[in-house]
């Protein structure tokens, strides 16, 4: 599937680097040196040693593993070894690094492992479509054009899939979220804006903006319209990434499964850059999304011993506001090849 | 099999309530309205989320889960969830907590997770006869009217099995119970206690009372026999609690198996109520068998390491004065569904 | 196999004892009354108890279990136990530890835990043999009457195979060792002295000794041969062992594989006893090869986390340099039982 790894942006020129865990693999993303992103398997083909160590760096011009200084350009391709020249046999690209399939969207690089990887447009425009109704919608905020004002990184002792659970519903809100209930009354009812198609739940009457308190917020993003304004959007991309959309603000969350029970999350909160260079307190407006992350990540904590409870073997119940989610538990039975 | 849990006092009034964990399960045990004991698996019917995430405590007049607020009166009934009474199809009894059988005796809860539990009269009552000979000689203690005077709580680093094989043979004492050898100097012979029916180990000479250092205990219990003064009675009751019998006080093991090779064991030393209330100093009391405890365990951890040996393949050897714990062996193997 | 488990020095005089971890068996070597070495397993026959639960010691007369005194001479012969008068049916010969097959040379005990060990002269002495030539190239050094210098115990997160594949090639040595490289120019080139049979490297031409800084080193081994002098060799004695030659010194390394990604090495600097004894500074004939332990050590960490990538699951490449890696290859898949 397509996993979302790095913001773009945190690949600044050409030899900048991200590694990220994608399920066993660790992965190289980088920029080369036309600018494009690349992604590899974080792994010399000679002996197997870690390519880069670090969570992010800097090359000038190529990869150099620091076992037996084995070197690949920006392109994976290998051009530097001792007594290459010597080893006719060594084919320089069929040892070059193994490459990762990369998109770009949204602003994020999006990785996927597969020899022939989905259609990115079903899998993951899809998502977006079947959720808003249809692209322009995303579309409006440029969320490729926003900056990251702030990112928070999660370490959650619980299962990716719990994390999903409950982002897909709000039948919780009203008992845990009382600052985002407050400014989205609707969600006390327990009825999550993604259950119904292209639908974004309404700010409260005195509620001037998506923040803690209810203050205003920073600078409405010009592209979103009226009927946008006022409003928050959730989209769930399956499996590991979900998208919120504020008029002023998106916050992109990326999950990064590394145990049966344990995900780190690490999330954006994307404003105009003016905004963002400003230097203007976004504290209020961070706050808000932080306090929902650590209520919601402590109820996924607080399920996860009970997985293995013969209490919850056949999977506890769904309430009508949740039906959905009865979708997510058939994908994911398909995915695993389960008949249920 | 019936699993001692809780003692009864700890649970003071309605609402108070304490969790354990019975192998895979965590279980809280919980006093209700009416003033009788109820167990529950500690798992929500609805998501999975623990109940109570406390070793102990007291609610008012429910159960109500941290995370949809799904709410469960002290019978284990579901009598609130947000949105209920919109939801017809939510029974309220087939939705209630899983209900785990329940049996007071000595002052101790006893749960048992089986649907169908064994006889608690043939297995829990018939051990103590094998033991002693009858119930008159534990009851003459009356220990379900003592009351806690001390608890320690023992992290062990070893398997349930080696603490009860430790328990049940005395050809140890003389090598590592310095002080229980010179209270019952027949253990320096290697005869347990439980090795003859009916039989307790008598005090030395000298001996005043059941202490450290020899000196007075505190008062004896009134329904103790001349027959039983001045004598020490253990009881092994399978699987996991240990009950002695001295004249002025019980000290009661009950071990939580964590792990293959971890068990947590909490240890009572029990009193007449007017004695602890006294304020009087356990201490020389207390210490005796605490030291007991950490002897034993001691051992325990140091053969956990050499379990998984060849050189103990065949489960080494028995001495005679540890032959009966051949029949524990065997108990454990027909449990399994072993040939042995 | 044979395994080289501790230096016979170490055991002073009878009664002394190391225990050491053999792959799951803990191991106790301890010299005996008529100053032989005897290797047991560390477990008694009776409750399966550590007998010796100290990394070194030593008893007086007799190795007595701390559970329930059961005691063995120094043979391993069951002596004394509570009671054991009166226990006909415990035979004291079959009762006894159990014993390890034991072997010394260039003053190490070696053991062996199969019943019937295969052939130290072909697989340790053998293992010489084809590296040197003959066994003389290694008994002019004189390994058995050297001294300890310096002892430096390495706990490094890598599987015990990588790191005999690091010590096995010199491809790597241009990339992380500049100071090993600077005594031995030749090492730059990436050929290890092990490639060719009987082959030492040479010191470079202004290098005095083999030291960090190319000073002189100690007081020459006499037995050491004009050809041997300025000369490097090194040794793999699978599984286990590595043996470095230098004029005036040897550096013997014994890995102790604890799991899959986790190698203890414990590695051995020998001098003369004269020089060891003099007090003399060592600091930079030791220095020398601890960096390059380092720096091994390093790359094994770095290559551990790579070796279940997809991109490695072919095992990598081997270049000329490294062809005769593939041999060891070939004698993993082999004691394994893998056709490849």
């Amino acid at each position: 599937m397509w996993f979302c790894a790095v913001r773009s942006d945190d690949l600044g020129k050409p030899g900048a680097f991200r590694t990220v865990q994608v399920g066993r693999e660790s992965v190289i993303v980088s920029r080369a040196k036309d600018g494009s992103i690349r992604a590899f398997l974080n792994v010399c083909r000679h002996r197997g040693a870690r390519l880069c160590a670090e969570e992010s760096g800097e090359v000038r011009r190529a990869f150099q593993c620091a076992y037996h200084a084995w070197t690949y350009d920006l392109e994976g391709k290998l051009i530097a070894a001792p007594n290459l020249t010597k080893m006719p046999d060594i084919d320089r690209v069929a040892y070059g690094l193994v490459k990762v399939h990369v998109r770009e969207w949204l602003g994020y690089v999006w990785v996927c492992l597969a020899d022939e990887p989905p259609s990115f447009e079903e899998d993951v425009l899809g998502a977006v479509v079947t959720r808003l109704g249809d692209l322009t919608s995303i579309e409006n905020y440029g969320v490729e054009n926003l900056k990251v004002g702030r990112r928070i990184v999660y370490d959650v002792k619980a299962n990716w899939k719990l994390i999903v659970e409950n982002f897909m519903e709000c039948y919780h809100c009203a008992t845990i979220h009382p600052e985002l209930t407050e400014v989205l009354p609707e969600f006390a009812d327990g009825y999550a804006a993604q259950y119904f198609i292209g639908h974004g739940a309404e700010f409260g009457a005195g509620i001037q903006g998506f923040t803690v308190d209810g203050s205003p917020g920073v600078d409405r993003i010009p592209g979103v319209t009226e009927d946008q304004d006022r409003r928050y959007y959730a989209i769930t991309i399956k499996p590991q990434v979900f998208v919120n959309l504020v008029p002023d603000h998106a916050i992109v969350h990326r999950m990064f499964p590394l145990a049966a029970d344990r995900t780190v999350v690490e999330c954006d909160w994307l404003f105009l850059p003016e905004v963002v260079e400003s230097g203007r307190d976004l504290g209020p407006s961070v706050e808000l999304f932080h306090k929902v992350n650590e209520q919601d990540f402590d109820a996924c904590e607080r399920c996860q011993p009970g997985m293995s409870s013969r209490a919850y073997a056949n999977g506890g119940v769904l309430v009508p506001s949740e039906h959905h989610i009865a979708i997510f538990h058939d994908w994911v039975a398909g995915r695993l090849g389960l008949t249920r």
